[in-house]
């Protein structure tokens, strides 16, 4: 390449990257609110609960406070548990025993969600908690284990800087339209079909 | 609900479930391989570091070595870095200085980001470690500060039971091809579009 032609890359480089620092600087100056924002991780991809997870390092990392709330997975995820389980800001909650297909006993799947629920509003309601998971908790209507009637107050009567991130697959279309931000995970490719067992320490 | 009904829709229920778990077992039965995994977080979504550090925090919690490194956004992330910093299992690197609309040096950001790599192939070649993330490699390629010739030759030859995840937006197909899982994540709804600033100790 002649010391032209890196000259003219350059500055076509500085020329495109300007235009857009000057569009990313205007959207965070007209984005002024601070408020705790309500997301929602769906989809049929991995990675949802990872990457709740993965905001609540953020956040303990910050020194706030943060609640997860498992509601189906029970049994699993140990290894996050054990490794958040030694900050004193944390609080962890498995309030399923295993996906249903496991338990197969309806009642009782129920009655963990109800129990799980009735610790998850007392966070809600906790304004020195800085971020709640509520990882899941689509199941929970999608089976019809709670109503979104008991759900939605809870949320939407929080502290006013408390985030609150529900995942799940099939979120229900309250959900989506009370959130403030909603990504959708899909499944492009993925290990367990071609043969791959899940693997003990990252379970893709 | 009358006691017949109930019962009817506990049988059913418990039918629907068994034969999920069947579903489920057979393919768990079916997934023997062990072996190290090459996961691509991609999409325009927000939650592709996020869930890439839950993993880290799982592999932590395991009581296994973990090695972050991030190419492009150097200066954010602090919560996550603070937070993971203090476990001795964990390695984390910040290759880059900012998004190059930020520096518009495209020379400094191809130095920052060969720099970035030379270490993350130690890592790449370091059998205890259980988990490598490449955060943002995706737009090495895209901005052609690094050759997909420089980069897959390290991770195909990487030891067999290291996992590792690339993130980033835009992901060449070569990436895809080489992947075992990949998840898109989709921004279906935004708050920063909606006029609130990305939060601290969050940023969503």
């Amino acid at each position: 390449m002649s010391e032209t032609d890196k000259e003219e890359i350059d500055r076509r480089h500085r020329a495109r990257t300007a235009k857009r620092k000057a569009v990313v600087d205007k959207r965070i100056a007209a984005a002024q609110e601070d408020k705790g924002l309500l997301l929602v991780l769906t989809g049929n991809g991995k990675g949802k609960s990872s990457s709740a997870f993965g905001m609540v390092a953020r956040t303990l990392g910050y020194g706030h406070k943060a609640a997860v709330f498992q509601f189906i997975k029970g049994k699993e995820e140990v290894g996050e548990r054990a490794f958040f389980a030694r900050d004193p800001n944390m609080r962890w909650e498995r309030c399923g025993e295993g996906f249903t297909w496991e338990t197969q006993n309806r009642d009782r799947d129920i009655a963990a969600a109800r129990a799980g629920w009735e610790k998850a509003k007392e966070a809600l309601a906790d304004p020195s908690i800085h971020l709640v998971v509520l990882d899941e908790l689509t199941y929970l209507i999608t089976y019809r284990y709670l109503s979104l009637e008991e759900i939605m107050p809870a949320i939407e009567a929080r502290p006013p800087m408390q985030h609150v991130v529900i995942t799940g697959r099939g979120a229900n279309d309250v959900f989506l339209e009370a959130a403030d931000t909603v990504s959708a995970i899909r499944d492009v490719k993925h290990a367990f079909r071609a043969g791959v067992r899940a693997q003990k320490g990252i379970d893709l």
